[in-house]
């Protein structure tokens, strides 16, 4: 799962310290015995060092070729947060991004799900 | 995943032929390969016979309880269909259900995941 953490206009990306590099949204995979809300919010807490509430169910994104390590599914949720991110686990660095002046270098699907999350910010 | 076929303001309900027993939403799990939408589309063919186009998203459910069989997530969705189903596959017999009146065995998590349909069909 990966989250959408905004904050005055720019979402929270960060610097990846494994395979595949670049930016990614903070997220990771749901362990055993966890709902994905749970998950949510710890892998948050790990990378970001930020606490998220009440995770809100943005999208599902399961392309095969979504992840070039093996298929997976994330369920994204986007969230507000307080406080100031500090990188750390599998995040090397990170930093806040304009919506349209983002990075380069995104991993995995996360420049899409960037654009449908731009899309659907102006509606709400 | 599972899918929430309404019609005619009654939904979709199989009776498994599998343990849990017990009547469900028709669903099963994503094949490696292929995405969350392409697996809801062939598992409801596969257990209804019914066609289903652009499913939408409903919901994530992941509470670790909701499977007996194992914690798993379910991706659910929402989609119209024409035709009339035929019970195939995992699934032994099926009908359709009023919303305030359903059977009394409904296996998983599948009565919560309906009783929250009810409430959002409300307000669209």
């Amino acid at each position: 799962m990966d989250c959408i953490i905004e904050k005055q206009n720019k979402v929270l990306l960060v610097s990846r310290k494994n395979y595949p590099f670049g930016f990614s949204l903070p997220g990771g995979f749901v362990d055993y015995g966890e709902s994905v809300e749970q998950a949510v919010i710890r892998e948050v807490k790990e990378e970001t060092s930020l606490d998220i509430v009440e995770p809100k169910l943005f999208g599902v994104y399961s392309d095969p070729a979504r992840d070039p390590r093996s298929h997976t599914v994330s369920v994204v949720f986007y969230a507000k947060a307080s406080g100031n991110p500090k990188a750390s686990d599998d995040a090397r660095d990170l930093g806040f991004f304009d919506l349209d002046n983002l990075p380069d270098e995104i991993a995995f699907d996360h420049l899409k799900i960037l654009k449908d999350y731009n899309e659907f910010r102006k509606k709400i």
